[in-house]
């Protein structure tokens, strides 16, 4: 039995129907599972309930639904032998490029200036940008992509990583001074980060000011990287140009938060990436075979790292 | 001595100053020049005066300032054996598809529900969009190089040209029939294709019937390739989600057009792509070597096929 639990409805019906078509034999319920706990040997989750992993005794392994495992590992019940899995989906990476690359262009393109132009019914052309250079921070399945398709379009492309990493057009940065050193040259920063106990409060004061003057913030990843009142600021006193944010420390993101009305703000509510069950089935369904014949797990988390 | 004429004040001081650097023997000269007429041998211009080309005696080529030739095209008076240039620029081309990207990002992430749910302080989810088809009217030096960066992101780029073209992952049409076909399965239909007697008015009512039920249009080449009544009727009947357009009819855009304030309308000032000056200037100064060595020019135009 695999149980669907602590995601949202709509995801929830996309994986069941996903699951129905390519494995009609396995049986799929919708969790939190109150009778015959035992028997739930498999779980999909973003958020579980704390202790709800626990209660399942006969658990082998849980996956996340997405691409981050945060949602699970901050249950501190969870069994600490526990396999704990993510999905490395195609679909997903390549929406997470997409956002990234509209976000980055928005800035390069000036195209805030050009839709106010148009409110006010003005032909007002703005001086083109002329190399602008992209930072990402984190150079995983997400930010190699993103990387690589942003030095497609032409831009000059950097990134952030725990280990060196080595990938065609793309300078690569390691540790504290490497930090340092790719803010210092970032006129576009992109998060691509886990968040990990490392990253959390990453985009703060401190990084901020390392930017270039002018800058714009990009984080499609954890609204917990980010320290709120230090970007605010930075917005606000004009040392950034402003910032495209999809996650938040608290979603839906409440109604007094000043986001919502920055005027250099683009806010979308966690948008932008999305797991396709479709798609992203097969590796469940690989790992499910995998776990019943005793071969190793694939796409496994080292909870230590936190990722 | 070589003649900038018909060009922005912007682009004629970036045009001297990248010629001075890089030949500062040539002597160049702001047009219309009224004395010594003889002693012009070069142009280069966008929409020269009618009848200026035809003044200078010993002119020995025309080279447009941008990827367009439409506007030199149409003075009448332009000698019939003078041979005519453009530009194939690597800023230029970069730029073109930078805003052919966003655009089609721009409605494939359904961008404007996104900025209309935050100014409504609405954290507001939308389906995301799949399998969105991208039509390009146009596979040359522009078209090309925006189907293949959109074919990177992920999408499905088919183009339409006059000849068949071979570019991987492209499927190519041409002819009438083959115009309906790609009309047909174009989710987003970009116009890049060159303003010839030919193509005036292409964007018109029978094109846009030809489009599956919420298309969208992005044409950031030539406004006399656009019906425009046509195009507003297919964007209030609701036919169409919407458009980006760049270029107009009539420019700057008048302040009683309708395009404006159509809230499924993106207007920018023919910013989409403007040539750079310091890249382009190598192509220019080889062809005024090549004039004078009597050697063949490159880049010419083909003034029947009007491009």
């Amino acid at each position: 039995v695999l149980v669907l639990t602590g995601i949202g409805r709509d995801e929830a019906e996309q994986w069941t129907d996903a699951l129905a078509a390519a494995a009609p034999n396995l049986e799929v319920v919708r969790g939190p599972v109150e009778d015959e706990r035992e028997r739930v040997e498999f779980a999909l989750t973003f958020v579980p309930a704390a202790g709800e992993m626990a209660s399942y005794v006969n658990l082998r392994f849980v996956c996340a639904g997405g691409a981050g495992v945060d949602g699970i590992l901050r249950d501190a019940s969870l069994p600490p032998t526990l396999p704990l899995l993510r999905l490395v989906d195609r679909v997903l990476t390549a929406r997470m490029s997409e956002y990234v690359v509209h976000a980055v262009l928005h800035h390069h393109r000036r195209i805030a200036h050009y839709v106010a132009a148009q409110a006010r019914g003005e032909w007002e052309v703005r001086e083109q940008r002329e190399g602008t250079r992209v930072g990402i921070l984190g150079l995983g399945a997400l930010g190699a992509d993103a990387a690589h398709k942003l030095s497609v379009l032409g831009f000059q492309v950097a990134g952030w990583s725990r280990t060196k990493k080595a990938i065609p057009e793309i300078e690569s940065f390691t540790g504290p001074d490497g930090l340092r050193a790719l803010t210092a040259q970032s006129d576009v920063l992109v998060c691509l980060l886990p968040l990990t106990r490392d990253t959390r409060g990453i985009i703060n004061s401190a990084l901020l000011a390392e930017l270039p003057e002018g800058a714009y913030v990009v984080n499609p990843s954890r609204g917990g990287l980010v320290a709120d009142n230090d970007l605010l600021a930075a917005l606000s006193n004009g040392r950034l140009a402003g910032a495209a944010l999809d996650v938040f420390n608290e979603e839906p993101l409440p109604a007094d938060r000043p986001y919502w009305s920055h005027p250099n703000v683009a806010v979308t509510p966690h948008v932008a990436s999305r797991t396709d069950a479709r798609s992203a089935a097969p590796q469940l369904l690989d790992n499910i075979r995998r776990a019943r014949s005793g071969r190793p797990l694939l796409n496994r988390i080292d909870r230590d790292r936190g990722y």
